[in-house]
């Protein structure tokens, strides 16, 4: 048997490959077998990271197990989608017992989290490259996506902007601070926690969605694509954490909650009569702006004046995408 | 927009991303949707091929886009599952559009030939490396998988074995031939045929199967241990084809066909009962041999001697995964 056989062996009896509904065959066949429901669709998203472009080389293992799969599932709370499963297509430049030990425990501890089973997958020998492939049911006609934003809906974000850019100045050591600003920024990069559930509350009640990995001017831009509408963000409303604003200051983190990557926090449109049911029912929604006809999307100061600024585009760790 | 975000357009406008049954949303969204139809699963494999390990680098783009699709859907034939969907992450060193395209047209050709449409994936910077996740519907409890061979079985195999292994010294310029020697054993490589057609075929018919990616000793061993069975092989009665012969004469011929990987024909066990019916019907089945009481996988020659060779691996292009 060799090395990359063994692997394959050993990640069929990790944690994060046991359990979960709707997995009738997991790894170990030629395919594994997901068990179709009625009235139901199956939503599919797949990323990949890739050592030095996307994460540091070397980093750590446990970190980047988390971080890869949370990564992925993301897109599933995006589409409102109840999370099943997934695969791990991992190329390795040599084998190491410990990284492989470590990785598939940080990969377990978020499967665990997020309520998904690893299924299958592919276990090659290359350059240090992850490629996860999500699946997660959603009622048929029922998934959020990004096309339905309609002028007068508001503008929504599920959480704190900014986390994931501010903290990645500790991630590459370029930058040090107390822990009680670097302790909630590392945590929030290395293991963002899908909004899973806040995506299947807003199935029938949000009329676009998608979660923030591009930044939030970028991501808002796929919204007003996807849906033909302008948007307007209130640069006064922007969510953020004392951790960042200590951190990177005012407009630092203003910066980075609006162009900065790697939040994972949704970003939603909601007709206005959907607000204060959600409100009530205490999911985190904040307001930020309003979907108006046009297109594209504009940023306001507090006076109402267009302060957009003229790069949106975050670069990720390295380099695009 | 960034060049990556331009190959994502690219692609969404590729033929391979259009048309497609049971496709609810495809490229451009935070998930791809697939219907889910009652009483049925979805089948779902993982293939990565890196360069330099799986294919020579570089190689023609038009065969490498056809060979890495045909490769991951030969996994929903030996399933017994009908085409439906693939996502693609491709992790690219530069953006050529030359490249890109004739990729791109290599895939569509494959796509088209099996049924499945190109639904989502991601497009990253780094080392050459393609990873394919097919997806597939299958009947509930009509998956063939490699677990329920049972003693008295037939063992059968769809097609010529050791096209793939004899076409590899080819396809590395170390030898050269005729064109009526390289022609059809090239083809075999660059563009296998998954047996799709075969695979639904034997639903309900064969007690287990799998394709032949690494040689046909290997992979009935996968199958005697998923089986917990024995499996006899007459090594007079393996199917060749006149290029391989020509090309490898009658030894090196049987050992490719033995050994080699890379054929893609389904090795299934059937039912004695089963096999006239799907003579009849016109299937490709060639019995090799028989199911067993026992664990392991023995070859026997015509006189019923046990000429097992020691080493069953084969050797992947350049090392094995």
């Amino acid at each position: 048997m060799g090395e990359f056989e063994l692997i394959r062996n050993f990640f069929a009896a990790a944690p994060c490959a046991q359990g979960g509904e709707g997995v009738a065959l997991g790894i170990g066949d030629d395919c594994a077998l997901l068990a179709a429901a009625p009235g139901e669709q199956l939503a599919i998203s797949t990323d990949t990271l890739v050592a030095g472009v996307h994460f540091a080389d070397p980093c750590d293992p446990f970190l980047l197990g988390q971080r890869s799969l949370a990564v992925a599932v993301s897109d599933l709370a995006a589409m409102g989608a109840a999370p099943v499963a997934f695969t791990l297509a991992l190329t390795l430049p040599t084998v190491e017992a410990d990284w492989l030990q470590a990785y598939a425990n940080g990969l377990s501890a978020m499967a665990q989290s997020c309520g998904v089973r690893l299924i299958g997958g592919d276990t090659t020998r290359g350059p240090l490259t992850l490629t996860m492939t999500v699946f997660g049911r959603v009622p048929a006609g029922q998934a959020l996506t990004r096309s339905g934003a309609r002028p007068g809906d508001l503008l929504c974000v599920g959480g704190e902007l900014g986390n994931g850019a501010g903290a990645l100045p500790l991630v590459l050591g370029q930058r040090s601070a107390d822990p009680e600003i670097t302790e909630p920024l590392l945590a929030h990069y290395w293991s963002p926690q899908p909004q899973l559930a806040l995506g299947q509350a807003l199935r029938g009640k949000a009329s676009a969605a998608m979660d923030i990995s591009d930044g939030l001017l970028a991501d808002c831009g796929h919204i007003a694509a996807a849906s033909a509408v302008g948007l307007l963000i209130e640069s006064e409303k922007l969510p953020m954490s004392r951790a960042l604003l200590s951190f990177l200051g005012e407009n630092g983190a203003r910066s980075a909650a609006l162009s900065g990557g790697d939040d994972y926090v949704l970003v939603f449109t909601l007709p206005e009569a959907e607000l204060a049911p959600l409100l009530a029912a205490g999911w985190p929604v904040h307001v930020l702006g309003r979907v108006v006809a046009g297109q594209g999307v504009v940023l306001l100061d507090a006076e109402g004046r267009d302060i957009t600024p003229s790069t949106r585009g975050y670069q990720h760790f390295r380099e695009t995408p």
